[in-house]
């Protein structure tokens, strides 16, 4: 083989590695480059050859690839490993296939050399391994008896027997059908699937890596073993590894036990071979300075020399990611540019689970799967609807299933964590339960489900809907009672890199949260201010929900003020806390939503109660709650229409959140300015109304307190007609809120509620490429959330542009939304970090596409 | 006076009527200018004056007029009428007064020539009529006791008692009071609303005509009388009217008894004086020729000389008004264009109700105000709940109220006719049931209504939720039980009249219909397809319905197809009857669409009764009802959905069509063309799939009958994502038709169903301009409408583009979409004359201003 390497139709299939191969990631793999990278560097690397896409895009294809000219560098009696080298390391790729080239006659050698032991155990496993993933045998078929005398033999035999030919001697046919499989293995549905899922392009390709077995047995210091610049963890820096020393019995070798590279008990590399330790750190840390990364080396010693075999980027956990680019910056490896983009801000949300205080003591009550990490405490339900009621009620509820289904999807959002009495880590509670961040239990043995009894019994203890308990995710345990939490903190280099991100990020980020808690973690997650502070909550609890009914039940404007009144003090609180924690970021408070047939009973054992609580006949309630009850409550008499048809509520809310406005601006020294948003509107007029309403109460609290103060006006554009008319409506406006969730339901005619139904089998059989309540529908909501965006910034220039709702922590979204020029996204607090990270990512990648353009337009 | 009149400003302000006067309906109203077409007719017409809307504009405000110049022509002792001259006879307009200058001056001369009780009865009357018209007070004020010797003084001092003023005797200060009261009248709140309710625009101006008494009263024969060329009821030809001969007691003259013109029976105008109603019927004759219409004119004789005092476009019923129509334009007096523009179609749907045969025996139950007309069989309801629960399942019911509110509005269009205890004619129920052309009894007494009980008693006799009454609206009867029904019929002039219309008209029309009945209707009315056949209701005979529940029963996509399998049949007998119907016009079936669980009972009974006929135990039954049971059913599991995931229910309804297909085909002897609906389409991907199956079906039938045969597929674009994405969705339908029912509901956000409670408020406070449900918003929905059908024509320019749904009967709808270019509408059966009358007005007045623009352009 020549030194360019096999070559066809003026393209290089395969070539030596060498320090001045042409070799590039896109055609030969990330491995073959890192290859090349350590050469350069002068390390130790046994000869290696590259095989590009092209060559084994073409083996697939069943094409010829001069096998001779392949195996030539490494000699008479080659034995080779072939390693996978597609474009990035996570895209996963076939097996590593070890000792290629091994047959008798290499046997035989090795034998002499090493002792027959070691000789066998390594012919054996080729066996195997080839079996298995060249011929496809199953293992049991090579398997030999325990006691067999000549093991080798009876593998050989078995072969033949299943495949009716003899296992190959000639090592360039072995290495033929290795690099065969290996080609297919990649083209197969079900491995091209997994990749994609790790965001490998349809077309990703497959290089190969052939090089010379550095076995790690000989006659002097011998082994095997990893170093790493990091600990995979924590994060921490450090060399850290293990290394398997050869084994000697008299003359015969084998692998060793294992032993760790360096540390205080037991034997360590560094005890035994302190040179060849320091000669490893010193080279680990030239890979981690010269290739710009923290590394996993992978090393061979053979008598007393040093073999670099491979390296690539170490695996790490999210917390490690990011302490790496965070350190990797400020040693002034990489740029802090760079560190930002080294971090997904896919794999942050592990980092921002609350957890159960480890501290806390623990009645536990059930064990099973710890499926999806986290903590959660809230009250048992027992179905999906139960689970969506409560959320509508702003009750924290732990959803038991016996196993969950498609049709469960909208109860598993509602809840706050997932139990279920089957299945595991790749049941469909458990893989929905991770995708949404929330904790959960799978395979909780011992448990039974009734979900007609609404209980859960286990060890003889009942548990009924309602009783409180707390999961832990991550341990797989389940407690009694409700158990102190830990808030996930942000720990420095965390903060550090969203700091960095924020100096790069062209779009604002804020929280959704209804509550002083959720403001908490918002502000902790440094959001910039609320975007979306839901009030209907406030209105659930019970001495409130009681004034509620009272109103509900009145039929003069006067009295139902008169009702609400008994609210005002509470609701005033309410703000003025948000205020308070907000600590000067803005907060925008969406008026009340709901129909109010939400706050009445269904059941007749509630309405027997309401009726005694209001002194009034039984069937009056009845009537009251029959006439209000809708069709489609969805699309009924709530939002914008409430406060249109029953100004009451809204004044109340807009005194409540200015007379908190005058009070914060006091105690602060500076002044708030709140942000109202209306929500539901269809048509310019209704918010022409509630404004001038808004403006009657700015102008009477300013009279009473004297003290002047601002508000901002939001209209929540969740109505296609709301879009459609942004122009007319953004007159009244500061801010147009998108709620991309209503948006989408009204736009595709389709209630989230009732869509889990079918939505599983609507996505999985492609009709709709995604769930549209998951990633945001471009092509359809995007339409429209686009029109109405122009619009209103042609109609006023100076508009505010948000976008509200599950979708606005998604990547996707930010990208759609910032391109558009809106101001910021508001999504869940746990969230924030997540999007502060991903508008960064958008921005320096907008950056680089830049640069290469003028780079190549001057070029 | 001068011949040109009084002018001001450059402008005449008034003038006589004379032939060569400048006079224009635009300044000086209807009546003044028909005055001077009678005069140039050479027809005898008493000295008139006219004034024209700028001068009574400037009275209203209080400006001066010379009232001098304006008495000039009618001599030193005046006596003339004053009479609106508006700019159309229907826009109302404030009471004629005659008399105006009668004075105790005038009452001599009277009293001298005709006699001292003649010139005190019309002294009397005037004082009256000035009383009450111009100084406001009330009739009783001014009445005279019974037997008083001079009532007129009486009055008189009456007059100065209440006024604090003596009676005016000079006719200046009379006139310009007449004229002041009469200006003030027309600028009054109420009578603007009243004009506006018939069409006249906001700033529509009053002119007066005043003009010389013919008082009918004299020597030789006198009278007063009315001829008309038409009967104003049915429309016939003739010349009819009355004649009010005076009475002559000696010297004493007054009004006398009222007489035919002409006649067997009694006296007649033409029995006693042949000469004159000769003359009068010659005039009556020019008239109608020259001023090219039916006229009513009013005529004085006096002394034996015939007066005309007025004339104007006689009064008629719509089916006067269509006889007139046609008969006017085969006369060769009008084009037949303007046959067709004379005919408001809005005064159609009055000629199009189903009339309770006036043969049938009737067993009357009640009797109230018909204050609806038409006829209608239907079973009892209570509630507007009752009425939808009755409509969801295609059964007529009808709606007994106490009595309605705006919150019944839905329950009244579910519902076939309205019975209310209380109100009149202008009741809630009776307006809106007009609105909706339902039948209607209003104000029924002896009727007692139980809402609770749902019962109503009348007479000891008690009807109870779900019996069968019949409603004759026109004689405000109720009878037991089903009564036959006349349909409307389209008469001679009626049919003739619309064929004028199809001829002008450039979109076509279609019509609704679910039922052979509904498409003999359809099919009468000349529609020239259906563009909208609902197949649900097929399903909900008892036969079906309970196949239908075994199917929703079944888990297995083979136990469905089975259960479905027994449907075929009937499906496919439904099909061919509306194909034989509608004779070779093209039939559009909707396939399935409601959400499967308004197929199961919701009641305990209803519920155990299911559970007994299938065989399962009442918990599994409950399970599977609350498990399909949803939010928001609106945007829920149906139409495609359905039909993507259970494909069987479409398969066997389109396998139906096809059969029909080919089965119709043969007998007819010409190809059937049958077009598939499919309903609520979000994703052109729905749209594929379900085309695929059809098409799979198509080639099996094809196959098994040995017969080919075409289809066309329809996409109904109702949700706001079909609309925006219907270029992608295009490339599949032949047609698309735009529901705009549902689209109107998804783009506000806003259920029909449920919007009663709110809609009247928010109209009637003009948050929204008008119910969206019942005049096409433009704005928004009609947004939508315009890029779903422009960018469908963009992907595929022969798509065929329509509309259906309440709106599309609507002349607004109309007006918006032929604009567009959309192919067709497609509204409810009765309807139809309506659509195809409107849209030939339309065509018709877009020639008549490009012709204007023509000749300005040119001018």
């Amino acid at each position: 083989m020549s030194l360019s390497g096999i070559a066809a139709e003026g393209r290089v299939l395969a070539a030596p590695i060498s320090a001045d191969a042409v070799l590039s990631a896109e055609r030969f793999g990330a491995r073959a480059v890192c290859l090349q990278r350590l050469i350069r560097l002068g390390l130790p690397v046994p000869c290696s050859v590259a095989i590009g896409f092209a060559a084994v895009h073409r083996i697939a294809d069943g094409g010829p690839l001069d096998m001779a000219a392949l195996l030539a560098p490494f000699g008479p009696l080659p034995l080779v490993s072939v390693r996978p080298s597609s474009g990035a390391a996570d895209w996963g790729g076939p097996r590593t296939i070890l000792d290629v080239g091994m047959n008798d006659a290499v046997r035989n050698a090795l034998a002499r050399d090493l002792g027959p032991e070691a000789a066998q155990a390594r012919y054996l496993n080729f066996i195997r391994a080839y079996a298995a993933d060249v011929a496809r045998l199953d293992p049991d078929t090579i398997e030999a008896p325990f006691d067999a005398v000549d093991p080798v033999a009876v593998a050989l035999t078995a072969y033949e027997r299943a495949t009716d030919a003899p296992f190959p001697q000639d090592p360039a046919e072995q290495l033929a059908q290795v690099l065969k499989s290996m080609a297919r293995a990649w083209e197969g549905v079900s491995a091209r699937l997994l990749r994609q899922a790790q965001g490998a392009p349809a077309d990703a390709g497959l290089g190969l890596v052939v090089q010379e077995m550095a076995t790690g047995l000989g006659h002097g210091e011998s082994g095997t073993g990893v170093i790493r610049s990091l600990d995979p963890v924590t994060g921490a820096a450090g060399a850290v590894g293990e290394y398997r020393r050869q084994a000697t019995f008299g003359e015969a070798r084998r692998s060793g036990a294992m032993m760790p590279l360096d540390g205080e008990a037991g034997p360590t590399l560094r005890g035994e071979a302190p040179a060849l330790h320091a000669e490893l750190v010193e080279m680990a840390a030239l890979c981690r300075q010269k290739l710009r990364d923290e590394m996993e080396i992978r090393f061979a010693i053979a008598d007393g020399k040093l073999w670099v075999i491979d390296a690539i980027p170490a695996r790490r956990s999210a917390r490690a990611a990011v302490a790496a680019a965070v350190r990797l910056a400020e040693e002034g490896i990489i740029s802090k540019q760079e560190a930002v983009l080294r971090v997904d801000p896919g794999a942050l949300p592990e980092l921002l689970h609350r957890r159960v205080d480890p501290a806390a003591k623990r009645d536990v009550i059930l064990k099973g799967i710890g499926a999806s990490p986290g903590g959660a405490t809230g009250r048992l339900t027992f179905s999906a609807r139960a689970a969506l009621a409560a959320e509508a009620h702003e009750i924290p509820c732990i959803l038991i299933r016996r196993e969950t289904t498609p049709e469960d999807i909208r109860g598993m959002q509602a809840a706050r964590a997932i139990v279920t009495e089957r299945g595991g880590m790749t049941s469909h509670a458990a893989v929905i339960a991770r995708g949404l961040g929330l904790p959960c239990i799978a395979g909780a043995s011992g448990l039974r489900v009734s979900t007609r009894n609404k209980t859960m019994t286990i060890g003889g203890r009942v548990f009924r809907e309602g009783d409180i308990i707390t999961v832990d995710g991550t341990t797989g345990e389940a407690m009694a009672g409700a158990i102190a939490m830990q808030e996930p903190s942000l720990d420095g280099p965390f903060a550090t890199l969203l700091d960095w991100a924020d100096g790069f990020r062209d779009i604002g980020v804020r929280a959704n949260a209804d509550t002083p808690a959720g403001a908490a973690v918002a502000h902790r997650f440094a959001a910039e201010g609320i975007g979306l502070c839901r009030t209907e909550h406030m209105f659930f609890e019970p001495s409130r929900l009681a004034v509620m009914r009272e109103m509900i039940f009145t039929d003069s404007p006067t009295d139902r003020a008169a009702a609400l009144e008994q609210l005002l003090p509470m609701q005033r609180q309410d703000f003025m806390e948000l205020f308070r924690i907000m600590a000067g970021h803005p907060v925008c408070i969406r008026l009340f939503d709901p129909p109010l047939h939400e706050f009445l009973p269904t059941d007749r054992e509630g309405l027997t109660a309401l009726a005694e609580s209001l002194d009034l006949p039984l069937s009056d309630v009845i009537r009251r709650v029959d006439s209000i009850t809708e069709f489609n409550p969805m699309l009924g008499l709530r939002g914008v229409r409430l406060g249109v048809t029953q100004p009451e509520i809204y004044e109340m809310q807009v005194r409540a959140i200015f007379e908190a406005t005058v009070e914060a601006s006091r105690i602060a020294g500076a002044a708030v300015v709140p942000e109202i948003m209306i929500p539901l509107v269809s048509a310019k007029r209704e918010v022409e109304l509630i404004k001038t309403r808004i403006d009657g109460v700015a102008a009477a609290v300013r009279n009473a307190s004297g003290q002047e103060f601002r508000y901002r006006l939001c209209v929540l554009v969740e109505t296609p007609r709301a879009a459609l008319r942004a122009g007319e409506i953004a007159v009244h406006a500061d801010i147009l809120s998108f709620g991309t969730n209503d948006l989408t339901q009204m736009t595709y005619g389709l209630s989230r509620d009732d869509a889990g139904r079918f939505m599983s089998s609507y996505v999985s059989s492609g009709v709709f490429p995604e769930d549209p309540f998951h990633t945001l529908d471009k092509e359809g909501v995007g339409e429209l959330l686009m029109m109405g965006a122009s619009r209103g910034r042609k109609a006023r220039p100076d508009i505010i542009l948000a976008v509200c709702g599950e979708h606005a922590g998604n990547v996707d979204t930010i990208d759609f939304v910032r391109k558009a020029g809106f101001t910021y996204v508001s999504c869940s607090p746990y969230r924030v970090p997540v999007a502060r990270l991903a508008a960064a990512h958008l921005a320096l990648r907008d950056r680089l596409e830049a640069v290469e353009t003028q780079d190549a337009a001057s070029a």
